[in-house]
This record gives C-alpha cells, sequence and structure tokens, in this order.
C-alpha cells in the first residue's frame, strides 16, 4: 500500500517539475543565503536564549523578511537564561597543569575559588555503583566512535556520546560526585572543549559540569591510567538569571488553493555563546530564509502555504518548539522541514515517511532520502503528534569538528555549498507545498 | 673536488655500516624515546624560561642521564623571564564580539584595563606608510602560503610569514601605532592563536602586540573590507620579570680515538607556555637523549666524542646556544646536529654540507639530504662559526597546525614515527662520530 503523500507525490504537475527546475537553478545562480548568513554571524555575532545577540536576532530577522516584503511576526517565548562566567582547572596533583574546558551550559558554578578534588575516570553509568566517586569529580571519558564518523555517521556517533554530557552531572551526583567534567563531544580538536547543555535530574543535587578538551580528557587518563592520583581545582563561575522573554520569528507565503494546509520549514536562531554559531545553526536559518526569499522573488505562489519558523531556544531548552506546538498544533500541518546539520554539501533528508514514499522524493529530488525518527527537535512536538517530518542531511563529516565550539564560524561554510543545501530545501519545500 | 668529510664518508669502515644497521634496528625495536616524551610533557609540561617547569625540565633531564649511566653536566645560562597574563579583546564595534587571541612572548602590557583604538589593516611593511596608523592598532593579515605548505615547504611558507610577528610590532610603532595584532602564523585553526617571539627595536617605543586566530583575523578582514569602522577593545597583562637562572644540559659519550672531535647532537629544552610543547621541542629532546642513551645501552663507543646539547631558551632569546658557543667554541666541533622540527615520519637532513657529501650520507642512510643553512637555531653560531650543521626533517606538512599553540600536546606525537625518527638522528650521529 503506497501512503496519500507517495501517491499525491507521483501525482505532481508537470508544471510544477519545471517549476522546481527552475528554482533550483535560479538557487544556484543567484543565492543570498550566504550573505544572510554572514549578516547574522558577523554583525550579529552568539545569540544565546537571553543573549542581546539573540535578542538582535529575533528583531534583524524580522525586519529581514519584512524588507523582502515578505509577512512576518514574533510569536513570545520566555527562555532561560544562562550566563557563562570564569572557567579554569588545573592538576594541582601535575604541576597545576592547566586544563582547556568549558562549563556546560546550565551548569551551576563552584564556590567562587573554585573546589579541588581527587578526579575518577569512568566510561559508562554502569562504573559509577563500583568506582568511589564520593567528594571526588566524576570525568566520563567517552569518545565518539571514529569508525562511525568516518562512515559518514556522525549523528549516530554523537548520540551515543552524547548522553554522559545531558545526564552525567545528575548520575553523577547520585552516588555524591562533587562535579563533572566529560571529554567533549568532538571529532577534532586543536585544544577545543566543545559546550552543550547538560540536564539536571530534580531528585539530584546539582554539581557543576564541563567539558575537557580531547587532549586534556588524554592527559587525564594517561594520568590516572599510570595509576597516579589526580586532582584538580576547578573554577565555574555561570549564572542563572531570570527566565527572559525572547521570540520565534514566523513568516509565511499563502497558499493560493488550501491555504489553511501548512508547509513548516524550520531551523533555530539562537546558538551558542562561544562561536557565532555558523554551522549550528546560522547556516540552517540562511536557508531557511532563502526558501521564502527565494520563492517570494521568483512570484511563486504554493497551493499550500509555506510557513518559516525560526525558533528561539533550541540549544538549551526547546521552548521556542514547545512554545509553537502549543499555539499552533490545532491549525493543519502537512509536513515539517527542519533544518540543523550544518551546511556541507547537500546528501538529502531524514524523512518519517516510509518506503515508496520517500524514494519518489529522492528520484524526483536526484538526493537520498533516509527512513528515521529523528528529524528536528524544535519540530519534534509536530512528529509526534504524526505530521510528516524531514530533516535536512548535509555530509556529516566535519560536523562534529566545529559543534557547539569556540570554532562554529563563517569561515566554515563553503557559500557554494550553502547555495545546493538552500535549493534542496527550497526544492523540498515547493514539492510539499503543491503535492 | 670532494670535502674531506666527504672522502671520509666513503672510507666508512665496513664494521661501522654493520652497526649502524644494528642501531637503527635496536631502536625501532625498543625504543624508549616517547616514554622520555610522555613524562616530559605530561609529568613536566610547559617549561617557557624562567618558568618552575624550566627548572624541573633540566633538573630532570640531569637526572635522566645519570640514571642512564650516562655522564651529564648543566650549564648556566642566564634567560629572560617572561610571564603571560590576562588576554581578551573585544570588538567594540561589533556587539562585543570576543576574539580569540593569545600575547606575543615578549609583549610589554596594555594599561591594566586595556586599550581601545581603531584596527587598520595592512598585509607589508609597506602598507604602513600610506595607512593612516597613528594612535590605531596595526593588524598585520598575512596567512601561510597554504600552497606552500601543501608542497611540503611549511618552514618556508613559515619563514615568509614570521617576520610580521618578529619584527612588526616595532614597524608599527615606528608610525605611531598603539599596538599591534597578528593573523597567526599557523596551518590549520580551531579558533587557535599561535604565540612565539617578537622582537623589539630599542629605538622604538615598545607596543603590546598579540596574535590572532585565524577566524578572527578572517572576521575582522571581512568587516574591514566591507568598508566598517572596527574598533578593538585590546587587555594584555604580561611582566617581564628580572632574568633568571637555568641551565642547558650536557651528556657526553666520549669518544674512543679522537675523544677532542666533538660530534654535537642538539634541541631545546624550553617550550612556549600555552602548551606541553610536544612538538616544539620536546620531540626534539626525546630523540636526542634516545640517541645517547641507545648508544651507551648497546656499548658502542665512538671514535668521536658525542655530545649532547638540551639548549634553554630557544624559544625567546636563544641565550643557551649564545652561552654555549661563548664557553665551547675553541673545542673541536666536527658537526652540529640539531633537530626541532618536529616528529612526523622522517625525511631526513637538512645540512651545510654541499654535492657529494651531503648525497653519500643521503645514500648511506637511505634519506633524503638537502643543502640549506638555516639546520638549527641554537646551533647557529657552531655553524656561522663554519662547523657543517645538520638539522632534523621530518614531514612538516602538519608542523604548523600545532606550532606555538595550546595544542602542541604529546596525542600529536606517533610513537612508532618518534622511533623512527630517533634512529635517524642516531645513525646520522654514530656515522659523523665515526667518519
Amino acid at each position: 500500500m503506497r501512503s496519500t503523500i507517495a501517491i499525491a507525490l507521483t501525482l505532481f504537475a508537470a508544471t510544477a517539475v519545471a517549476q522546481t527546475d527552475e528554482l533550483v537553478k535560479h538557487e544556484l545562480a543567484t543565492s543570498r543565503a550566504y550573505e544572510t548568513l554572514e549578516v547574522l554571524t558577523d554583525d550579529i555575532g552568539p545569540r544565546l536564549s537571553g543573549s542581546p545577540g539573540a535578542a538582535a536576532a529575533v528583531t534583524w530577522a524580522l525586519r529581514t523578511f519584512q524588507k523582502w516584503g515578505i509577512a512576518a511576526d514574533t510569536e513570545k517565548v520566555m527562555v532561560p537564561h544562562w550566563v557563562r562566567g570564569i572557567e579554569t582547572a588545573t592538576l594541582v596533583s601535575h604541576r597545576n597543569q592547566k586544563m582547556s574546558l568549558t562549563a556546560l551550559g546550565g551548569s551551576v558554578a563552584t564556590p567562587p575559588h573554585g573546589l579541588t578534588a581527587d578526579v575518577v575516570e569512568v566510561d559508562s553509568f554502569d562504573a559509577l555503583k563500583s568506582a568511589d566517586v564520593k567528594g571526588r569529580i566524576v570525568f566520563y571519558n567517552v569518545a565518539m566512535d571514529m569508525d562511525l564518523v568516518r562512515a559518514h555517521r556522525s549523528f549516530d556517533a554523537y548520540r551515543q556520546a552524547v548522553v554522559f554530557r545531558g545526564e552525567g552531572p545528575s548520575r553523577a551526583a547520585e552516588y555524591g560526585a562533587v562535579a563533572v567534567v566529560i571529554r567533549s563531544v568532538a571529532s577534532a580538536s586543536l585544544r577545543t572543549p566543545h559546550t552543550g547543555a547538560l540536564r539536571y535530574d530534580s531528585k539530584q543535587p546539582k554539581i557543576p559540569a564541563a567539558a575537557l578538551s580531547l587532549e586534556d580528557a588524554d592527559l587525564v587518563h594517561r594520568l590516572l591510567d599510570k595509576g597516579e592520583r589526580v586532582r584538580m581545582h576547578l573554577v565555574l563561575t555561570p549564572k542563572t538569571l531570570p527566565d527572559a522573554a525572547s521570540a520565534n520569528v514566523i513568516a509565511e507565503i499563502r497558499g493560493s488553493e488550501r491555504p489553511d494546509e501548512i508547509v513548516l520549514v524550520g531551523a533555530h536562531l539562537d546558538s551558542w555563546d562561544l562561536a557565532t554559531g555558523a554551522i549550528d545553526d546560522g547556516s540552517g536559518v540562511a536557508m531557511v530564509m532563502e526558501t521564502i526569499r527565494l520563492l517570494h522573488e521568483m512570484h511563486l505562489q504554493p497551493k499550500r502555504t509555506i510557513r518559516c519558523v525560526l525558533f528561539m531556544n533550541e540549544e538549551n531548552g526547546l521552548n521556542g518548539g514547545r512554545r509553537y506546538f502549543a499555539e499552533h498544533k490545532n491549525e493543519k500541518h502537512v509536513a515539517a522541514i527542519e533544518s540543523d546539520s550544518g551546511a556541507a554539501a547537500p546528501i538529502g533528508f531524514l524523512t518519517t515517511l516510509k518506503g515508496d514514499a520517500a524514494a519518489d522524493l529522492g528520484r524526483q529530488m536526484q538526493l537520498h532520502f533516509e527512513t528515521g525518527s529523528d528529524t528536528g527537535a524544535d519540530t519534534s512536538f509536530l512528529i509526534e503528534a504524526g505530521v510528516p517530518g524531514f530533516g535536512f542531511v548535509p555530509e556529516p563529516l566535519h560536523y562534529f569538528d566545529y559543534h557547539h565550539s569556540a570554532a562554529d564560524t563563517l569561515d566554515k561554510i563553503d557559500p557554494k555549498e550553502l547555495a545546493q543545501d538552500s535549493a534542496a530545501v527550497a526544492q523540498l519545500t515547493w514539492i510539499l507545498a503543491n503535492e
């Protein structure tokens, strides 16, 4: 049995096919996605939820849509407001060697002058039971599986390793640890720590947590492996301020035939604070804004409504995605496309569609469509409610070299690849908005 | 006309050839070079001249030679004592975006709360004349020539770019600049600044100077290129303390036939302060210490004296090399081998020998010998006095990815390649010490 959407796709009119070809050609020749990304990263810069940069990004996005002549508005979202402070650590047991590390997003602070404790290394949550972690700093030393990364399955490798960042602090606190350091979830390093959100379990005491660079993780491992006692002095002074008012930015091109049916195309406007978030997710923002700009410029009116949503707070709360779902769950979403995997050369899309529906789209777009559930965090609430999901998939090989680190900057983006990506997103959006 | 050394080499006895083969085989099978390097980097750590780490390295090296049963001593050297302080910068003109930068070695401080000035970019010293640099921060944005790097001529690319680090501050001060930032002299970056020594001209005011990461250099360039005014707030608080007492470490195996003739094999014990100096020059130290250890372990007594010199203060003064020359210039040095180019797979040696002499050695050792003058900084005083020089050349492709940055750590070294390097250095040392 082929799904309704699959049958619909095979009926996709010849005119529409010609239009998608034209759309791709036009985007590749005249893309302004890189220009959009350059303003977002160079002029606005880092934009962690609650920061002045995030507020500036909201204002900029709204005005940019309006400048382009596209109807847009903001949707208020309350967001956590976490501010990084001092972050230093030294090995007091080893000539005070300095660690290169960064606080995990949401971490509580150490005492102002820091804490000093022995380091105990584990490579699983199970190991916490037998390790003597009470009063110590737990060091989760779990590397990304580089064989998976080299097999272009970087996101699988990420998912395996990142559990220690998310759950690690509370799991260690349960056994009496005073702090946590993790091996950065990263596929490359020049002494580069990678941040990312932790999730405290409300039943456990909140303990401070940071990510070591791969080099520092290796050093601590080597010292412990030789049987040496490793004692670390750790100073983290982040602050959690009261929740701040922020917003999603929503722009729309109304459908000509079925305006109440919505194809959502989204990305997230916030970024981590260590860099300008060019790959995460400035490039996604550039692609989805470019999709709307392109259709508008080409005077292409879709049958269904195309709605571009720039979500706030993907990185440390998902409040933008949650808020959007709460406000709009009763509207008829026929598809939700999300771009939040960087901007290397396009491979295709991950989709919740199965079988022929996915294959037909792949053939039509000459891109790879793969079935999977994790098509995007901001749109996950819609997907769980049954909306077909599409996650844009660029080549993932180097994504985690930069992700959540100070190195996530504009120079990592190739303007031609970003245009190819934007063309792919625009093409899928157009197809889904016209059947 | 073949040189005396060339003729001597062709007369190199068959027994000695067998011995060199045996020596290489033994080193590859039983190398302890990596173990030596691991102690120097992991346990001692950074060792900038005048620092506790440098003092610890001197003590450790002396004791290690003695533990191995090899005669060794220290030679007192007075060294500069520069201590890095706070180093931060923001673009006050661009939402206070943070720069990733590091003070150049020897830099004076800014006022304690920093200085704020417009940034003016130049790509040559000539450009200083026409640029309006008075009261401004001069930004030298000269990249390493990556075509040269990819052609395995990284050191040529380095020499071209590094002049702006050395001379740039004083040249800019001459025209009234208040500070200097340079593009890091580097072949890779994950927002990684690379330090290195500047040289103040005593006729010019001393102005503070720092190196931006490649990403930050690109950002400032893009903003200026768009015609925007870029204003930077720069805080550098390094201190220059009174000169400190330190030492070269010298170990020797006396020659059996011509003990007054010396084959010197050297590397430098000091490192920059940002990392543990595994490639610069911990690996060189490991190779030359290993050479002596190996010969001693194999009970190989050379005809000439082999002298291993671990120089202090190569990075920011060359006082160790200068001191050695002052003390020993009247001794008969027949060759000076230096290893200070990292520890990737061995390619061969740069040598001041010309023509057949170099070619014969290359054939004999199955390595590439190339004629050149820049065989090493610490031994340059000897070379200028006419001693034949040899600089060990490992594959240079990635050397400047790490050089003088926080990423110069043990994990960048492959133990097998380090053993191959050590074998090459030991082999050349043995050949030159026996003709």
